[in-house]
């Protein structure tokens, strides 16, 4: 592990401004690449010097964020900082902020949504819709929740939980050890949630700015497999009404943890339109990769206006429908797809690849997005080139 | 002058394609933001070290294209060459091409389109109305050119010309002498044009693949200002008919040079549809730069899908119109836009910043593009983002 200073920033003299964004994933680099064009450096900090956001960019720094010297000589060289991740301890940045560093979304923001815990409650607190809850310190607490909430309940990591990574569910009293052994419990805080009867999973992206001007995108539908967001559906179709009830708890979810940037929210739709807040990300999310092409200004781009002061751009939709399919791991091997060829021959297949070094069963390496007229014809043809591309080394 | 070889290329391992792009200007940006999603790994080689294409990969190699030694080792770290500009002569570039390196646009294409006189007798050859022309060693070959064609004529440098350097027009025999001392004649290659009565200058951009599939855009109209386009407007609104003989006229004379890679073809229109081409670019081109929004897939990803093989993606504009506005420097002084916030304020501005170090008079350091349901709209948002944005360090 090293810093690597030893290069001119030459983006002081002549870039509009720059963006550092603390981890070097998917998200950083998507976010870079929708920030470059408006004459932004970005600067990466990451661990991994070959990692999908520094591989776009000659002025990358490694090094670990979790080391306090580190994220401050990082920040000396950036006018703004943001992340792609909600596990940079808000009280990392806290010292950064009060020197006068704008790190947004502010360490305010992060506090109040990186442990589950605190984002129900602030949730809860400001009217909103969520899944009952409560914090667990014990199996015998886990099981006195699940007789109020009734079973199954779904024991979580409060932080650092991803793609199901940190969730279980428990259908009965007799997998409650199981549980808390799988998740640390002890040593890792927990909470417990009832089990929401969701029908279908729906997320919102909302772009909220310094001044507290807001970009609402579309409602859309995601599909999971094994907790992974597999596709994205924009918009989603919905009873009359539902759509605009969800675009709303999205905007006050975001505005009660006084969000900058652009924040993902995970939404469950019930029986008879009922909605219930699932997840708030404070940050770019998987949920928005259609809005690169599908929309007239992108997460992205609204994410760098955001956090750099500027105004927002429009999340109106440009077709009337669109997909995105994931590209997801299957197995350990080389990053690179195959069959990309096959994929770029689908008409209107729009191809990202991350570039990251390795695959591995459920990593996200791309994506696919397709607009068209319907759904159906933008899901079959995003589905298409989708199957077309395999990792870890096929040679299909 | 120097070289920098001293950081691994991870690319090896992990990128779809290694594209290497001669050339770090705008155009080899623009051309990195698009193929850098399909997971290509984009190497540029540019002598300055903070190139706008540089900017943007950690990979770019400094260093003279015009040394072969440099060329050669260049060439051993990508799998496909392609360049961003026509100034690197065709004579560099063949050992490569012979060597087994794939060049694309080839050696020959370059030949026959980076001499203007070879070019014009390519393009007549193959049965495409040019101007008259004429290659000229001496003033007095211009003069008897001029008797046969009419005055004024257009004295041009048969090599490297660009938005008007190397053009001067004459309007009698007393302009010849300080035409010829201008131009260089006698130690530079001129030739001599009739003045061709254009009311319009059109623009195609056309893709063709490696093995022959085209993608043809849009037929737009450019407004030239000092020989420097100003705006360009998609779709050109043109009488019936005109469009698709400028199409074909743009097909054929990529074709004529058996050109693979995006093509920029200029247009004249003069009374009654007449057409005749004026000049073939044989690379990306400012007249389609539009096409990153505009299109469904712009004229930098399909340079990147044709150069390496890969399907065609489709040339349609995904609204009724678009404008471009360029931004040209007026002054020396810094690259770096003021008047961001006010520019993306405007709706629908799709602004794009080069990063170039500084800015000059005539010098292109960005554009904005803005999409609309009416010609009228897209000129007048775009020509309002534009005007917001000053360059050479104003405070406006």
């Amino acid at each position: 592990m090293h810093e690597t200073y030893d290069r001119p920033l030459p983006g002081a003299l002549v870039a509009s401004a720059r963006l550092g964004i603390i981890g070097g994933g998917q998200l950083a680099r998507l976010t870079a690449l929708a920030a470059l064009p408006l004459g932004c450096e970005v600067v990466v900090l990451e661990r991994n010097p070959h990692s999908p956001g520094a591989r776009l960019t000659p002025e990358s720094v490694v090094g670990d964020w979790a080391d306090p010297g580190v994220l401050a000589r990082f920040a000396a060289r950036v006018d703004v900082l943001t992340l792609e991740n909600e596990f940079v301890p808000a009280d990392l940045l806290r010292p950064l902020a009060a020197a006068g560093v704008p790190v947004f979304p502010t360490p305010a923001s992060l506090a109040l949504t990186q442990d589950k815990f605190i984002q129900k409650s602030t949730l809860a607190a400001a009217g909103l819709p969520v899944p009952e809850f409560c914090a667990v310190a014990s199996p015998e607490e886990i099981a006195a929740a699940a007789g109020r909430f009734g079973w199954p309940v779904v024991l979580k990591s409060r932080c650092l939980g991803y793609d199901g990574k940190g969730n279980v569910t428990l259908r009965s009293a007799d997998e409650i050890a199981a549980g808390w052994r799988k998740l640390g419990g002890g040593s890792n805080p927990l909470l417990v949630e009832a089990y929401w009867p969701f029908e279908h999973e729906l997320a919102v992206i909302v772009t909220r700015g310094r001044t507290g001007e807001e970009a609402v995108y579309p409602v859309v539908e995601t599909i999971q497999r094994h907790h992974i967001c597999h596709e994205v559906w924009a918009p989603a179709e919905l009873a009359h009404g539902v759509a605009e009830q969800a675009a709303s708890l999205a905007r006050r979810a975001v505005a009660a943890v006084g969000g900058i940037g652009s924040f993902g929210v995970e939404i469950f739709l019930g029986a008879a339109g009922r909605l219930a807040i699932n997840e708030l990300a404070p940050r770019v999310h998987n949920s928005g990769h259609y809005t690169i092409e599908a929309c007239e200004c992108s997460q992205f781009e609204n994410h760098a206006r955001a956090v750099l002061g500027w105004p927002l751009g429009s999340p109106r939709l440009v077709r009337p429908a669109a997909a995105m399919v994931n590209l997801i791991g299957e197995r350990f091997g080389p990053g690179w797809a195959a069959g990309l060829p096959g994929a770029l021959a689908v008409p209107g297949a729009h191809v990202h690849l991350y570039g990251k070094a390795m695959s591995g069963p459920g990593r996200k390496l791309g994506h696919v997005t397709v607009l068209a007229d319907t759904a159906t014809a933008a899901r079959q043809a995003a589905r298409s080139a989708a199957r077309s591309l395999s990792f870890g080394g096929s040679s299909s």
